[in-house]
C-alpha cells in the first residue's frame, strides 16, 4: 500500500473509534444530571426555575467535552494539518 | 489486497464497530432518565407538565451525542472526505 | 484470498458483532426503565395512564438507537456503498 | 485453504459468538423486570392486572432486541446476502 | 491441515465456548427473578398463586434466550448450512 | 501434527474450558437463589412449604443451564457429530 | 515435538486452568448460602433445622456443579476418549 | 512508508484516541458534581447563591483538566516541537 | 527443546498458576462466612453453639473446593498420568 | 526509520497517551470532593467559609498531582533530557 | 538457550508472580473478617472471648488457603519434581 | 536502531505512563479524604482545627506516595544509574 | 543474548512486578481493617484496649502475607535456588 | 543490542511500572483510613487522642507496603545483585 493509503485508513478507524469513546461518559453523566434533576423537580416542584438553568448550563457544559471530541474527529476527518508535511 | 480493498474493508468494520460502541452509553442513559422520571411522577404526579418537559430535553441532548456517532458512521460509509486524496 | 473473499469475510464477522454489541445496553436500559415503571405503578396505581405513556416514549427513544445499530448492520450486510469503489 | 472454507469458517464462528453475546444482557434485564414484577405483585396484589400487561410489553420488547441479534445470525448461517458477490 | 479439518476444529471450540458463554448471564437472570419470587413469598404468602404464575412465565421467557444459543449451538455441530457450499 | 492431533487438542482445551465457565455463573445464581431462601425462611417460617417448592424449582431452571453446557461439552468428547466429515 | 507431546502438554495446562476456573465462583456462591445462613440463624434460632436443611441442599446442589468441572478435568487428565482416535 | 508517514499516521491515531479517553472522566466528574448541585437546589433553595459560586468554580477546575488534554493534542497536531529534530 | 523439557516446563507454570487462582474465590468466600458469623455472634451469643457448627460445615465446604485444586496441581507435579503415553 | 523518527514518534504517543490517562482520575477525585463540598453547603450554610477553603486547599492538592503528569509530558514533548545522549 | 535455562527462566517468572497472586484475595478476606471482628467487638464487647476464638480459626483457615500457594512455590523454586524427568 | 536509542525511547515511554499511573489513585484517595472532610466539617464545625489537622497530615502521606513514583520517574528521565554501566 | 543474560533480565522484572502486585491487596485489606477499627473506636471509647489488640494481630497477619511475597522475591534476587542447575 | 543494554533497558522500565503499580493501592487504602478518622473525629470529638494514634499506625503499616515496593524498585535501579553473575 502506498503511504496515504495507510495514513487514509487509520484516519478513517481512529476517527470512528474516537467518537464512539468520546460520546459515551458525557451520555452516561448527562443521564445522571437529568435524572437528578427530575427527582429535584419531584421533590421541589415551586424551585423549577433555578433547578431548569443549573441543568442547562449542566449539559453545555458536558457538551463542550463530547464537542471537543467531536472537532477533533472533523479536523481528522476534513483537514488534518499534519497532512502537509507530506503533501509538500 | 489492493490499497482501496484494505480501505473498504477497514472501514466497513471500523463503522459497524463504531455505531455498535456509540449506541451503549447513551440507551444506558436514557434508561436511567427515564427510569427516574417515572419514579417522580409515581411521587408527585401533580408535576407531570414540568417532569415530562425536563425529559424530553434530557432525551434530545442524549440522542444528540448519539447522532454525532452516527453522523461520522455514515460520512465514512457514503462520503469519506479522505478518499479524495486517493481518488485523485 | 481474493480482495472480495476478504472484505465479505470481515463484513461478516463485523456485522455479527455490531449487532451482538448494540443490543446489549439498550436492553439493559429497557429492564431498569421497565422495572421502574413496575414499581411506580405499584406505588401510585391511579397515575397509570401517564407513567405508561412516558413508559412508551422512552422505550421507542431507547429502541431508536438499537434501530441505528440495526441500520448499520443491514447496510453492510446488503448493500454496502463502499463496495462501489471496487466494483467500477 | 480455498477462500470459501475460510469464509465458511469464520461465519460459523461469529454466529456462535454473536447469538452467545447477544443473549446476555437481554436475559439479565428480563431477570430484573421480572424480579421487580414479582416486588410490585407482592405488594400490590390488587393491580395485578396492569402490573402484568406492563411486564409482558417490556419483556417483548426486550425479546425484540434478542431477536434482531437471532435474525442476523440466521441470515449469516443460511443465506448471508454478501456470498453473492463470491457465487457470481 | 485439510480445509475440513479446520472447520470442524474451529465449529467445535466456537460451539464449545458459545454455550458456555450463553447460559451464563440467563443462569444470572433466573437467579434474581427466584430469589425476588422467594422474597416475596415471604412477604405475601396470600398471592402465592399470581407470583408462581408470574415466575413461571418469566423463567420461560429467559430459559428462551439460553435455548436461541443452544439451538444456534446445536445447528453448528450437527448440520451446519454453511457446509453445503464446500460439500458441493 | 496430523489433523486429527489437532483436533483431539483443542477439543480437549475447549471443552475444559467450556464447562469451567459454563458453572461459573450457574453456581452464583444458585447461592443467590439459595441464600433468599434461607432469608425468606427465618422471615416467614410458616410458609416453607412454598418456599421450599419454589426453590427447588428454581435450582432444577438453573441446574437445566449447566447441564446444557455439560451436554455440550460430553458431545464434544465423546462423540463430536463434525469428525464424521473427516473419517469418512 | 511429537504429537503426542503437544496434546499432553495442552491437555495438563487445560486441566490445571478448569479446575482452577471452575472452582472460583462455586466457592463464592457457597461463602454467600453460608454466611445469609448464619444471619438466619442469628434472626431465627427456633427454625434451625428448616435452615439447615434447605442450607445442605442448596451447598449440594452447588457442590455439584463443581464436581461436573473436577469429573471432566480427570476425564482429560486420566482417561481422554478422544485419544483413542489416535492411539488406533 | 517513509519516516514522516508514519509520524504523521500515528500522530493522527494518538490525537484521536487521547481526546477521546481524556474528555471521558472528567464528563463523569461534572455529571457528578451538578447532579449533586441539583439535589442541594432542592433541598436548601435559599442558599442558591453560594451553591452556583461553588458549582462554577469546581466545574472550572474539572475542564481545566479536560483543556490540558485538548491542549496537548492540538500541539500534537498542528506544531509537535519534536518533529523539528526530523525537519532540520 | 526435547519434549520433554517443554512438557515440564508448561506443567510447572500451569500448576502454579492454577494454586494461584485456585485459593483466590475460596479465601473470598472464607472471609465472607467468618465476618457474617462474627456479626451473628455479636448479635445473638447465646446461639454460639449452632453458628459455630454451621460456620465449620461451611468453612469445610469451602475447602473442599480449594483442595480438588490442590489435588490436580499435585497430581499434575508428582504423577501426571499423561506422561504415561510418552515415557512408553 | 532513522533512531530518530523512531524516538519522535513515541514520543509523541506516549506524550497523548500519558496526559490522557493522566487527567482522568484527578477530574473524578474532584468531581466527588465538589459534589461533597456542594451537599455540605446545603446542610450547613452558615460554615461556608471553612468549607470553601477546605475545598479549594483540596483541589489544589489534586491538581497537583494533574501537573505533575502535565509537567513530564511538556518536558517529554519539548526537552527530553535523554535525548542528549543521542544528539552528543 | 538450553532447555535447563528455559526453565529456570519460566519457573522463576511463574513463582514469582503466584505468590503475588495468591496472597492477594486471602488478605483480602482477612482484611474483611478482622473489620467485621472489630465492628462486633464494639457492638457486644461482653462476648470478645467467642468472638476472638472465631475470628483466629478463620484467620487460620484463611492463612492456609495462602499456604498452600506458598508450599507449591517453594516446591517450584527448591525441589520441582517434574525436574527429575530431565536430570535422568 | 542504536542501543542507546532503544534505551532512550523505552526509557521516555516508561517514564510517561509511569506518572499517569502513578497518580491515579493517590488522586482518588485525596479525592476521598477531602470529601470526607467536607462531610466532616458541615456535622461538627467547632472542631474544624483537629479536622484540618488530620486531613494535612493523611494528604501529605498520599502526597508522598505519589512523590515516589515522580521522584523514579525523574531519576529514569535526567539521571538513570543503570545508565552507566553502558557508558563505561 | 547468553542464557544467564536472559534469566537475570526476566528475573528482574518478575520480581518487580511480584511485590508491585503483592502488596496491592494486602495494603487495601489494611486499610480496611483501620478504618473499621476507627469507626469502632467511636463508637465504643471505653473497649479501646480490646479493638487495638484485635487490631494489631489483624495487621500482623495480613502484614505476614505481604511478607510472604517480599521473601520470594529477595530469594528471586539475591539467591535464587534454581540458578545451581546451570552453575553447577 | 548487547545483552547489557537489554537488561538496562527492560529494568528501567519494570521499575518505572512497578512504582506506580505499587503505590496505587495503598494510597486508595491510606484515603479510606483517612476519611475514616475524619469521620470518627467528628462524631467523637473527645475520643481524638486514641483516634489520631490508631491512623498513625496504621498509615506507618501501609506506608511499609508502599516501602517494601520502593525499596525492591531502588534496588534493581542502583544495586542489582543478579547483576553480579554476569559483570563476572
Amino acid at each position: 500500500m502506498t503511504d496515504m493509503s495507510w495514513i487514509v485508513l487509520t484516519s478513517t478507524v481512529a476517527a470512528a473509534l474516537a467518537i464512539a469513546l468520546g460520546v459515551m461518559l458525557p451520555a452516561l453523566a448527562m443521564g445522571r444530571a437529568i435524572s437528578q434533576a427530575l427527582e429535584s423537580l419531584a421533590r421541589q416542584p415551586e424551585s423549577e426555575r433555578s433547578i431548569m438553568r443549573t441543568l442547562f448550563i449542566g449539559l453545555a457544559m458536558i457538551e463542550s467535552l463530547a464537542i471537543y471530541c467531536l472537532v477533533i474527529v472533523l479536523i481528522i476527518l476534513f483537514r488534518n494539518p499534519l497532512l502537509e508535511y507530506l503533501l509538500k
